[in-house]
């Protein structure tokens, strides 16, 4: 890692710029403008962005074509997914590109075909969450019995396959089949949603009350540190599996 | 693992049953009025069912207090999870005693404290295949993009951390930060969600021709395999890990 002062230097004859600066709209464009102004013609400027999209801050940007989000997850250097989001402007050849390289230095990329406010992580995320925090808002469980039920129930088949690929081995004649059986049922339950309003201050206090007292910072830290360290764990764990049949 | 072929020799001198026949409500209620009949009045009779209450099948049971749902999770033998949920006559002297005996053996278990349709897991389970499937049927991604970003990202987290113990980190200063920098923005997310109707017809026939062809018997059991030695190995791998710091 080299570390420069100065925008000419960083990103004048590079082939790819990650660009990670405040999430926020007014220091992306302005700072977008300014790489755009800098780049090769064929350089690629992907932006750490976790929900906005790329056209609300490069459509003045000079190579605007070049943007594009790169959105990694947190903590960034344990976890392989990156979104990649084009803007409406962006260059479609871009992405298989970006995908391939993303592949070659061992992340796990996925390609959002069009601009959605939190793109697919924080969208599968946020469903999650509100159906957490409205059965918690409804009595029906704990906080931390509803973190048991993630994290000693589905968050474990979720680490190596995902849900389209849970429910082919939860009926005996795969995808279809489960669909036949089931999709009666989650209609059922998903007839009446939990709306947003399960972000209500009362609603927050309940779970913080439950949880029990502010950790400070050296609490956050100890905890971070010990989550990054499972996650790595979990990773050289995950090396040494056998990818599934026919894969 | 002793094999009987009569309920009497089954239940008749038993602390607890795991009534595990087919989910459908009148099978359910034939066997549990035979159970009730059979039991010692302080046995405790837990029902395998992933959606169906036991409101629904014990009402005119022996000893209809004695009765629950105990939920495992597929596969059984791999996720420790047990969701344990209370018909309204259930006596509540059973969830303390039950969930320390599945403790005891090894199992997670949850209590949710009233009955809802689905529970806890396939109630979070369902909000996010609803998502996932809307987000397909939009055309945003594939299918197999839509699992990557599970397997290869949300799901890694909460493979050890619950959702809640997940945003405790996702802000500097913990829960309460986290929900003043998101939740509008989850508001945002969430303001028109996705409805029942994608799991219609024509979105299941899109899902299964990405897919790809129907797998035959053969190759979903050798998934299925697969995916047994992947939790198993899992499950080692989780008991090697350090609990977090002040747990």
């Amino acid at each position: 890692v080299t570390v420069v002062d100065d925008l000419r230097a960083a990103v004048a004859d590079i082939d790819y710029v990650q660009e990670s600066v405040f999430e926020r709209i007014p220091e992306k464009r302005e700072v977008s403008e300014a790489i755009g102004a800098l780049i090769r013609d064929d350089a690629v400027v992907g932006s750490s962005s976790s929900g906005i999209p790329a056209s609300a801050f490069t459509e003045h940007a000079p190579r605007r074509q070049r943007f594009l989000i790169a959105h990694p997850v947190n903590p960034p250097h344990l976890v392989p997914l990156v979104e990649l989001v084009p803007a409406p402007w962006t260059d479609p050849a871009i992405l298989p590109w970006l995908r391939a390289m993303m592949q070659a230095v061992g992340q796990a990329p996925i390609v959002v075909n069009r601009e959605i406010e939190g793109f697919i992580l924080n969208r599968l995320q946020g469903v999650l969450l509100k159906e957490a925090w409205a059965l918690f808002e409804e009595g029906y469980a704990s906080a931390a019995d509803i973190d048991l039920c993630v994290s000693q129930g589905l968050g474990l088949r979720w680490s190596f396959m995902g849900p389209f690929a849970t429910i082919e081995l939860n009926a005996p004649g795969g995808i279809a089949d489960y669909c036949a059986r089931y999709t009666g049922f989650y209609k059922r339950l998903q007839a009446t949603p939990a709306g947003p309003e399960v972000y209500d201050d009362a609603n927050i206090a309940s779970i913080l009350k439950e949880w029990g007292k502010q950790a400070t910072p050296e609490q956050l830290a100890s905890l971070t540190r010990w989550r990054d360290q499972r996650l790595a764990a979990l990773a050289a764990h995950k090396k040494d599996q056998l990818a599934p049949p026919g894969a």
